[in-house]
């Protein structure tokens, strides 16, 4: 693991958690489902990548496809259902902080965009109506008891 | 740690990653800033909340205030920074994805309100104009590679 890693994801959760987790779900969301591929992409043990796959089909946010190569035994590859596609929103907030406030100086190592009109777009907190609302302005209340808004 | 947790981040965080520094952020977020109260509320050990702590403070997520209570020693509180703050869209997308594929039967330990109108808000993509994008019709382009839409 480099001191600082190009993706933001990356940086975020080296503060933030274990990003192993996370950095599986990316590499998926990248189009890699098989095992082979994501562990040569990610550099992870297989053992801890064997754990956190088996975790995220235990938890239904992977499902897993039969394959099989000319001359190999059937293997299973990973895709997200339904709950892991919502993942996205989470992914890219995450990447959406690390690129403001951990920046690197050669810029974002993604941006987010409309699959059609090639605008840009960001991931904030909306009303009822789908018009972006302030985090300033934003409460969560937890059984009565309101988190600070500042 | 109970095997169904009433909070909907603590549920996302079993699944996503190590979920100690989430947790020491929502209970900064919900006003606690002492060492002990915030120990206290989350029963987790003295070595692990000091060393989440250090991090945090060394990334500029939170920083500290020196108080000083009659008779004892200054001490250290723990206060969100800018970086912090807008940690709150992070935890926020955390648990709406908790809330929604991993519900329990009693409904939502929190939800987010307008501080003002007390109307609902949810975490989601925006464009530049501030209205909401599907998530079906965002792509994360990194490289040139495009991440997968679904």
């Amino acid at each position: 693991m480099d001191d600082e890693p190009a993706c933001s994801i990356e940086r975020s959760l080296q503060i933030l958690g274990d990003h192993w987790t996370f950095l599986v779900l990316r590499e998926i969301f990248a189009g890699r489902h098989r095992f082979a591929e994501i562990q040569t992409s990610l550099g992870i043990a297989s053992n801890l990548l064997s754990a956190r796959l088996k975790l995220l089909v235990a938890a239904g946010v992977l499902d897993t496809r039969t394959y099989r190569e000319p001359g190999s035994r059937p293997r299973q590859s990973y895709h997200l259902t339904e709950s892991g596609r919502d993942l996205r929103l989470v992914l890219a907030a995450l990447q959406q902080w690390g690129d403001h406030h951990l920046p690197r100086p050669s810029g974002p190592s993604a941006v987010r965009r409309t699959s059609d009109g090639d605008r840009p777009v960001h991931v904030g907190f909306l009303d009822e109506d789908g018009r972006e609302v302030p985090a300033s302005e934003v409460s969560i209340l937890t059984t009565g008891t309101p988190y600070e808004t500042a």
